[in-house]
């Protein structure tokens, strides 16, 4: 915890039209895409009624630069027109973080 | 935005064991704890491989009382000894938040 360096978390969380066609291609090709971008450190995803999807990122210029990149931005207004009712994005500086696993 | 009061974030991440005896009602019973604890502002869960479950805290100060609340460290004991393999806590200052909603 001495030498913990804060990162930054972005926390999405949506619920989904009834209209999917497109939606999974899409979610696998922007999970690939953000592996590749700079700053990238980690994707975590579930989804119920409601998804919950966070990426975790270096700093917040590699979000910036993220949620700018173009094929992005096209994923996004589809996503706004199409796939969903309503989405939240929190932008977040990870403070701490702890660890348990079994032995 | 220019009014945003900063708030914080618990972003909890699991793979369970095999051993799910309990597990659903504790999640109940902790979720609606959660609820009633002073600085709680509400949360998100969903579960796939990982589960995710993110609550959100008016302050550093409410998240360390529901960490040391009773029954809630009863709980994480059970949740080590019986129905997680891996676990991970991110403690996170919510710095920045934006909203869809289809018209």
């Amino acid at each position: 915890m001495e030498n913990f360096k804060p990162y930054f978390a972005v926390i999405f969380t949506s619920t989904q039209t009834a209209n999917t066609n497109g939606y999974a291609e899409m979610a696998i090709k922007m999970e690939t895409l953000a592996k590749t971008q700079k700053g990238y450190l980690g994707i975590d995803s579930a989804k119920n009624d409601v998804g919950i999807t966070v990426s975790y990122w270096e700093s917040l210029e590699a979000i910036k630069n993220w949620k700018a990149n173009t094929e992005h931005l096209f994923a996004q207004k589809q996503g706004r027109e199409q796939w969903y009712n309503w989405y939240n994005v929190r932008i977040c500086k990870v403070e701490r973080e702890y660890e348990f696993k079994l032995d």
